[in-house]
């Protein structure tokens, strides 16, 4: 039976199972020690386009058309899509699906959106209010830099706390358990905590491990909290883009409430790249980091049995240029949902 | 029971009630003719606040407490949080909510924000994830000026066809309908349409009715068409920020497909201004705008039974100042949400 746990987690009576999941990145992913896992890799940064935006766009277009084709689904048979990305205002993602015609609930988490948009859909279709949904974000390196930092053409130094974004995105599709798109899926959400809104004060847009990991450490003790487990029921605690200094944060914290992530912990930013070889510094970032790691390796290890369980905590920096530019700290959000297979 | 309708429709069978609504605006809202109706004119601008994004922050908490205390809850009794503004990464949102401390779906669908914040909070209500969620959303006209036009400081013309954002925001307290919360509230919402990506190619962002206006047809069109009903058994069908223009576009749209709004329909944005004595032109827009227009006028209509049928639909212009530089189109959205008393 479904119920309601704790202060913020849901847990599903009859999980909706991941029926579909697709990654595209860039040439840098593609070079990455997961660079083998993904579905494609596109050496065009501009994705055939003529702006990082509207390469963004198509970067996410692309990836739902391959999620969509690895369930053997077409955009009639997805009635609800939840996605979002990076950008002012979600212009990746609004241009991006225009043409899938699907109904659309756009979302903003920062980097954690992949969290969110896989908690809604799984709300959704285990209420019964859609047999499938999807979930979709993306990130683009140079449209994040230009968005957030600097434009490429500075060619801005980076200090070695600073997390590179991910150029690529990854898409989900979701089934109601007792319906016959779920059939053979072996792989289920099973549970969700919402985060809420974190601030430490951190105020370094150059260091945004620190800033998120105070969020992951609240999503993560309340969900363990919540569902009555101990971290080491679950074969892998894995954040979004803490990146290597924020892993420490987080371990630090949750360490002062007695949970202990060493041997469990594993962070998608600092899956994707290889930091001594690829000069990404602290790891890799964005909205897509989490999402194509997701689809490329932590989904498929849990289709071959190799991991049971899994917390994914997408975690996000919820700052702007504005925002940075008036001197405001960066609070963060994490998201966290709970993968096991059947 | 709940069931799908259509496409992208939900009719429900227990419906989730409203138990707590409030708005606040500035004094140009407070001046016009809806003035008499806001639970809170503020005169100051700024909020007492130092920038206009912190003003809009501030704006969404007192708003959100005032929903609050309109409902007798406090914020532990709040589950789920689905919020919104007009600002780029939704800075507004993150950082006036963050004292709530209440766990945060963060959206993003432009000034439709409100509608797709009232779908989904009546989503996770009715399916049981919570006893009582919060739907909020804002805008500020200095915020959103400098965000999407130009500095206020430049003094910009504006041409006839360009809408005034509204500084304003619009909270609202959804219980369960079984649930002790709910227990007196006469009005509920009894469904919705989800909308999708409409872009009919308007690339002038001081015409943004234009731009909507294909999205709210859309949508107008495939409620009617999912729930089988006629444009008149709706005591009202109301968009959120089309302005005057907007409006004649959305009925011209409708009659080609032989639906008639005439007497039917209205307009959060025509109707919180004075548009003679204002010059606010077209009217007024944002995500403040529907919000605040919902809680003041259109819910304590249906609470005093003189309407007991409204169909409101906000529409977003799914733009950025990237986006426009770029010279891209202005694609739009629209959430359709039903309201009736009971």
């Amino acid at each position: 039976m479904t119920e309601k746990k704790g202060r913020a987690s849901i847990s599903y009576g009859e999980p909706p199972r991941i029926i579909g999941a697709a990654s595209i990145v860039g040439s840098k992913e593609g070079d990455g020690p997961l660079g083998h896992l993904f579905d494609v890799i596109e050496p065009d940064p501009k994705f055939g386009k003529n702006t990082w935006e509207e390469a963004e766009s198509e970067l996410q277009l692309l990836t739902a058309r391959k999620a969509m084709e690895k369930a053997g689904m077409n955009e009639e048979q997805i009635r609800y899509l939840f996605a979002g990305d990076l950008l002012a205002q979600g212009i990746a993602t609004s241009y991006g699906i225009m043409e899938l015609q699907i109904p659309l609930f756009g979302l903003y988490g920062a980097c954690s959106t992949c969290g969110e948009s896989l908690s809604l859909a799984s709300m959704a279709v285990n209420a019964g209010y859609a047999e499938c949904a999807m979930a979709l974000t993306s990130s683009h390196f140079a449209s994040a830099e230009k968005e957030f930092r600097f434009p490429l053409e500075y060619a801005g130094q980076r200090p070695l706390s600073t997390t590179w974004t991910v150029t690529g995105s990854g898409a989900f599709v979701l089934a109601a358990a007792g319906s016959s798109y779920a059939e053979g899926a072996s792989v289920c959400i099973t549970g969700i905590t919402t985060g809420k809104v974190v601030d430490y004060g951190v105020k370094d847009s150059m260091h945004m491990g620190a800033a998120m990991a105070p969020a992951a450490a609240d999503t993560i003790y309340r969900h363990l909290m919540d569902f009555g487990r101990e971290a080491e029921e679950y074969d892998r605690i894995i954040t979004g883009d803490l990146g290597s200094i924020g892993q420490t944060i987080l371990k630090d914290l949750l360490r002062e409430r007695a949970i202990e992530l060493d041997g469990i912990h594993e962070d998608c930013g600092m899956l994707i790249y290889d930091a001594d070889t690829q000069d990404t510094h602290a790891g890799g970032s964005g909205c897509g980091c989490a999402a194509a790691v997701l689809a490329a390796y932590i989904l498929p290890k849990l289709m071959r049995k190799e991991w049971k369980r899994v917390l994914l905590v997408p975690t996000g920096a919820l700052l702007s240029k504005v925002s940075f530019n008036e001197g405001k700290s960066i609070p963060g959000i994490a998201h966290g949902v709970v993968f096991e297979c059947v």
